[in-house]
């Protein structure tokens, strides 16, 4: 059965593949870099490696009975939120862990990854399923970690960079703004079919699409500079209800990491010119959503988005190694639709029709934050390129913006 | 032209009504407890009669650019959130506000009753359709006025009955649970016409409806209380993640009023005995979708439920004139889909396709309130019974628990 | 034993007079008004009328065990802080007790008034000190009940006036500033012999005094106000850093109720023009500090400003019926030692040597607040005029403001 | 001039043999425990390396208008709360500081010391008292040091030892509780003289003592735990109003750091036994006040104990190397005077008579935080044995617990 062996393998050098990649991400960090929590929604980076680790552990490695941790103790540090399989260390308080060390919890990455490979090479079973969640998870949090912890050196007064070799462009070229008409009636959205998935992006479905337009490319820096000058930040009409008592009450006058200039922002590069040709990021939802009231525009729902998204292959500004910097868009057609940022939707993030969780702790996966939140589409300069998919769903809540992103243009027709 | 006539005569009528009906709810009420705000969510009792008059006051009166209002400083106090037409009182300081006094105020709701009568009689034109939104707006103050009331009283430790005479039944027979079979595949839901409805009703659009059944009935307090005692409030996987949270921080153990003994609740006519098989009431969605959870269920889109709903007359345990406690459902077919208790359907509170608000300051009626809210459907007990109708759409935050909302449960077919 | 009997009718003559008093201050008030709350510290009058009532039925009445209270269940409502009795209505929440009404308490006051003059003629024996507590702690609360209001009433935007009547004047002459010397070495200092005293005023003992001097009168409006044109409430180091931190978090520009024009100030006659004549009011304890170190003086110690006072009769603008505005300083020597505000002074409220609280629950009256609060001294215009004497100590947290509270300086000589 | 340079010479080195200790303290620590803020009123250990290496850059080396910082950036970072000299980082963010790394302050110590011993080496003048502040500023942030790294390791659920080495006697021998008269009568307390003394020290004055007597020991383990096990902290009448309401608040059952069963307790060593002779530590002041009202005493006035301690020589379980744990008095006389546990006394910490800040900046060290606070006396087991005298005078507020504080009864005679 050399099928069966090819597969495994190639699991193996995947497994190995994102396994390291999460590591080359903290390339240039201390260990001191790595502690830090800059508020209670962020992560120190040492505790994404641990947990990431953990995970494997905890739903791979567990499921034998006879495998015994060996620091069992950390069990309660790096559980996340799985209230299943005990309770947890308080989420603002990871920040301060200063042990495990830096070297402990690489030590502890190696130690569950050679236990890991060994199952894989042995072979999994249907216990293949948890190396790909956990791949996807893991995925997830190399996302985190690059928001996080440029996040975190933000908030140092040096303003110190997560990589100088980032610069971003500083004045490109871009697609003029146009629209692109969408499906309009019966549509199905939603996975099915054999790849990965997360639960919350199935059942597969129907739903109806009115008739609309989608901009072909996101919002840009410079389009968005026009908003803040023209008086977006001081006018309530403009804005939700909830929006505008988070400007009032967090003194919001511009984009998160923007300088008061408007001419230049705060990124992984350290602070740098903005590009008015790429695509404005680190927006809550609440600005998308203002944004595009200013500019006589809605957000498109989800629904709208997939519909497009899935005639279109996965290309675009995505992680590959380093994360790059966003950029403008050229081309024809409906750009950017990958990559670059995540793009904010006018769907809030509840279950599809039918939806049915992963059975046990892994349930809790996604199901249980089904309140509040937005869905967001797409990925972003920091998604890693082999994690994103057209049906997949990421969510935040509307005030959140210290990830990558932006926002496309949407019309009704 | 007898019509016309007609037609004014009868709004007149309709505004005597109405008008009269929300100082009618207020009998037997002091001045000193409609000064008591319970919350920053509630308002005093009295805040309601002066905010209802000042609403007709600044968009029917103040439309004449010859009105002069009598206490202009008030506009200050009783505008509620128009940022439109100016600055305002602080919500959470409403309670503070011994003046005017109750006494002004009725002679306030005197004058601009006359104004506005006298408006009537002379014609009004397109001022019409503000005179029925003044209408709306009150019968919305009306139900607020009942639930706010009620949880002011509660908050007194004495526990003073609104009413004493309004005691529910204390046993009462009820249509055992049966499902009963929705619609499935295209439907058209939202408002459509000439009768009014808010703007966040329409426009009438498409929607697509998976097969799907609905309770006969809302969920009792009998059932309810099953699953207090099967330890609901002590099992987080039952929860979403924000409602576990809240269940912790604030101590939940039970629904909103009831007491310890979970046989009897405080309500508008005092401490009383629980029916069992009238509806629950008093939950948040977080209660409400942990029960569907628990019992193998969820609850209903508000597609699902305007979709049923349409094919009804508007006919259950409403407001007409002192607020009747709910009561246990017997009868065929889908029951209690209006009155009794609000129920909390699945669906986020966002805008239909192609809503458009109304213009100028009315336009931030309802269209700022769409983020982290939620959808009910089918009025209460406290609702004005020629209020409700098919495609109204009322929304709460998922902890709000000081309505009379209940639920109906729903599932996959 | 005529002497018995005139003692008794003159103590039954001082209950009437000074519960009348407490009623009068309420003249011209509502019920809305007695209703408001307009933060923690304050109470609403209603409840200063419920409480000082509930005093004398608790510590007087409650003594004999056949006493039946007609309203048991107000003992839960109207304890304000003695745990000895039993637990207490939360304080913050005083305002939303609508029941019992004002009618209700003014009935109770009759009830336990009737009781305890009943009790005063029968003769009380020990109980007598009971009595003679009971009026002291409600002159205590006619201050609260005044300064409260007055709280209460600035907080409504209509800025409404306890009485218009009690205009203060506009510009009057005041004694030049000058010093007087005070004792220096052992001095004694404290409550000793038969006239009534809280347990905090003793017992008498010696404490040293260096060399010093003492202002002839208190600090006026016009010379505060040049401390705020200065830039006082801008420059950090002439602030303490909790006073500081207080400036910056609440935004401090000036006293408590000045208006920004430096020229007016909101009092109980409503909205008027300052005098720059009469003592400033309405200071925290950070601010009398911060003037005083701008002045290039110093606040008094407590024992300086008793050592003087105790050589003067009481005599100065306190409260006769209702409360007179602060006044200018005219005359010789020492002035304004007693009336007009409240002296902030350089002692912490501590206890004295040897000292002890009154035995069982009165023990709770004065010792257990005996950290992080600055003792007043003096009196005020709104302090009843047989309630002030020179061992008297008040005290206050340094951060509160709507005392009529201001300072005199003083120096090392 | 020979003696000149031999005092030039022995600065010198005490300059190095303090700065060198410093360091000392943080041996075993690893750049991420020197990270961890575990709450806003303590520092990371590499804060207090920089800070005490800024104080010196700033009061000394910048007094010459030709110095250059290496790191002129820095100072926003590490002025703790000077006003007078510019801006500062928030304190509660100071665990965010990844960079400066660990080994960039390190090298940033080596290169102001190098600078300084110039400084000492070419004469000093006036400096030289600059030299020794900047010294005894740097132990009082040794003990700071010790005390919040004992904190943040505690924060962390694995119970990190700060030296396992450290750990406690378990069962030693105490000397029985006897009282020692005191003085009674005007005496002097405060620092005069040569020997260097902060700025709240003096100057020396007179006071008033009255009759009463010391214990001849601090309050041990073993009688605060009969103090626990008596229920003392569910009695609201042993505790101050403060104190009562911060017990409910932080559900406080014994002391910081003590276990549940009473028997062991968390240190710089880990989780130990707890000696039953050796003094208690770790009490807030509202703990302390409550045992003493518990144990039929009170705590000395800062008077009492220093009239008593300026007979004695400095002599007790003081910071030498390393901090060793508290140990039971055994002896004759008043023990424990120094060292062990710093002694909570009743006294506010206020200004003495004739109190005069440093010139400068440099006034803003002790002054300002005269408000909210206690005297505690006579150094811990973390208080350098060259840094305290008896007129030393330490100061917290009430409620804090993370110090090496304890207490000795008092009273009157």
């Amino acid at each position: 059965m050399p099928d069966l062996a090819l597969q495994a393998e190639s699991l193996l050098q995947r497994f190995r593949r994102v396994r390291a990649r999460t590591l080359q991400l903290c390339a240039g960090l201390s260990a001191e870099d790595m502690m830090v929590q800059s508020m209670p929604d962020a992560s120190p980076a040492k505790w994404h490696l641990a947990h990431t680790t953990w995970f494997f552990e905890q739903f791979l490695l567990g499921r034998d009975a006879a495998w015994r941790p060996r620091h069992p103790e950390w069990h309660y540090l790096f559980n996340s939120y799985y209230q299943t399989v005990g309770p947890m260390h308080a989420r603002p308080r990871r920040g301060l862990l200063s042990r495990p060390s830096l070297d402990e919890v690489i030590e502890y990455r190696r130690y569950v990854e050679a236990a890991v490979e060994t199952r894989i090479e042995t072979g999994l079973g249907a216990a293949e399923a948890i190396v790909e969640l956990g791949l996807q998870h893991e995925q997830q949090h190399q996302e985190l970690l690059v928001t996080d912890i440029q996040h975190a050196l933000w908030c140092n007064p040096l303003r110190p960079a997560y990589d100088p070799t980032l610069a971003p462009p500083s004045a490109s070229r871009v697609e003029p703004l146009a629209y692109v008409d969408g499906q309009e009636g019966v549509i199905e959205i939603g996975h099915a079919g054999d790849g990965f998935a997360f639960d919350n992006e199935g059942p597969r479905h129907r739903a109806y699409l009115q008739a609309h337009a989608l901009a072909n490319r996101l919002v840009t820096n410079g389009e968005y500079r026009l908003f803040v000058q023209d008086g977006g930040y001081r006018e309530p009409t403009l804005w939700l209800s909830d929006g505008w008592a988070t400007v009032q009450a967090e003194g919001w006058e511009r984009p998160l990491y923007w300088q008061a200039d408007l001419d230049s922002a705060y990124g992984l590069a350290g602070v740098h010119e903005l590009d008015p040709a790429a695509p404005v990021v680190h927006l809550s939802y609440f600005e998308a959503d203002a944004f595009a009231r200013w500019a006589g525009a809605r957000l498109p729902t989800e629904a709208e988005w997939e519909s497009a998204a899935a005639a279109q292959p996965v290309r675009g500004n995505l992680l590959d190694g380093r994360p790059q910097p966003p950029r403008a868009a050229v081309g024809e057609g409906l750009l950017q639709m990958y990559g670059d940022a995540w793009e904010w939707t006018a769907s809030p993030y509840v279950s599809y029709p039918g939806f049915q969780p992963l059975p046990g702790a892994l349930g809790e996966y996604n199901g249980k934050f089904m309140n509040a939140q937005w869905v967001l589409r797409g990925g972003s300069c920091a998604t890693p390129r082999d994690h994103i998919r057209a049906t997949y769903r990421n969510f935040f809540p509307a005030q959140a913006r210290w990830q990558f992103a932006g926002l496309r243009l949407a019309r009704d027709r």
